[in-house]
């Protein structure tokens, strides 16, 4: 009787194996002969689920970015305004092993978008989901009192996507100073800077 | 009589091809075989400049950075303290059609510090020359009155240079609104927090 593999499953497993070489051996390693290769499969099993690489790399930044959503979700539960904002923060800014995995993770992806215009597009929505998000918490903080800055919603919320996306960057660094610690205090100055005093 | 070639200069074409490709068709394009040709040189040219690539790519890494050096160099000319930190960030953020260019072309560089060691040694130092540049700004701002915010000078030079390294990877993304006006306005947000009000 012939093996069934749900199609899902084998989908995912082949998204799985395509970022974790993208962060361990570069994004250039990443060819579909490499990732067919590395998931066990014979070459050209890959067709049916990914007509190229393209598609492929796309596929695969969208199940990172998923399983951070998925993470902030539940980190956000029960919270709302200025201390939904913070947690939402903490579960991107890469201070603990799997948040730095991450960011090893983005990094050859935010390269191929150079080249990429499909990917770009993705990123595009993805950012702009997560501005879309800061920028409502921002709002509920405002209604609850909490966010009083002359500054537009909009501009914090970039400033704050900016300064994730930065230390996604700089904590990868091997002599970086962006302990988890001093992440997390620029982290409050960021949050108490929503005040206006 | 055979041609002279100055030995710097051939080297700083090279390096000039290199991330030129890496900036248009990707890091992986950038080949040391494909940056000959490019150059118009023959297949082994390349080796009494840069034994390999990895040599090659930290080279043209350090070529940009000090070429934006430069720039900012100009730039500070006869200034101290914040305004001077202000003028240095204008020199980085991607709000002309130059410094978008320079993060098109930081973007494949920094996907490869991932899987190359050295490449990531010379990021960290040129991270840090940038963190104390800063630093010693916010320092001639205290001294100048003009900084009073009560955070350490340490976590608010992380923070600025992790807004511009951020804004690297925003800017590019083809709907982002991180307009030059934007960034400007972020800039201008950073740097009133600098007063404790």
């Amino acid at each position: 009787m012939p093996k069934m593999v749900d199609r899902d499953e084998r989908r995912q497993e082949i998204l799985e194996v395509t970022w974790r070489i993208m962060a361990t051996r570069g994004a250039e390693s990443a060819t579909m002969r490499e990732i067919a290769r590395e998931a066990g499969y014979a070459n050209g099993a890959l067709a049916p689920y990914f007509a190229n690489k393209d598609e492929l790399v796309e596929a695969a930044y969208l199940f990172v970015f998923e399983r951070t959503n998925d993470r902030i979700r539940s980190a956000l539960a029960g919270l709302r305004g200025v201390a939904a904002l913070r947690a939402f923060l903490v579960e991107v800014l890469p201070t603990t092993e799997l948040t730095r995995s991450e960011a090893r993770i983005v990094l050859p992806f935010w390269s191929r978008m150079v080249t990429d215009d499909r990917l770009a597009r993705l990123m595009d929505a993805t950012a702009q989901h997560w501005r879309d998000e800061l920028a409502s918490l921002l709002a509920q903080g405002r209604a609850d009192g909490d966010v009083t800055v002359a500054t537009p919603d909009t501009v914090v919320a970039e400033q704050l996507l900016a300064t994730a996306y930065g230390l996604q960057v700089l904590a990868l660094l091997p002599g970086s100073p962006a302990s988890p610690e001093t992440q997390l205090q620029m982290l409050d100055l960021a949050v108490a800077a929503l005040r206006a005093t």
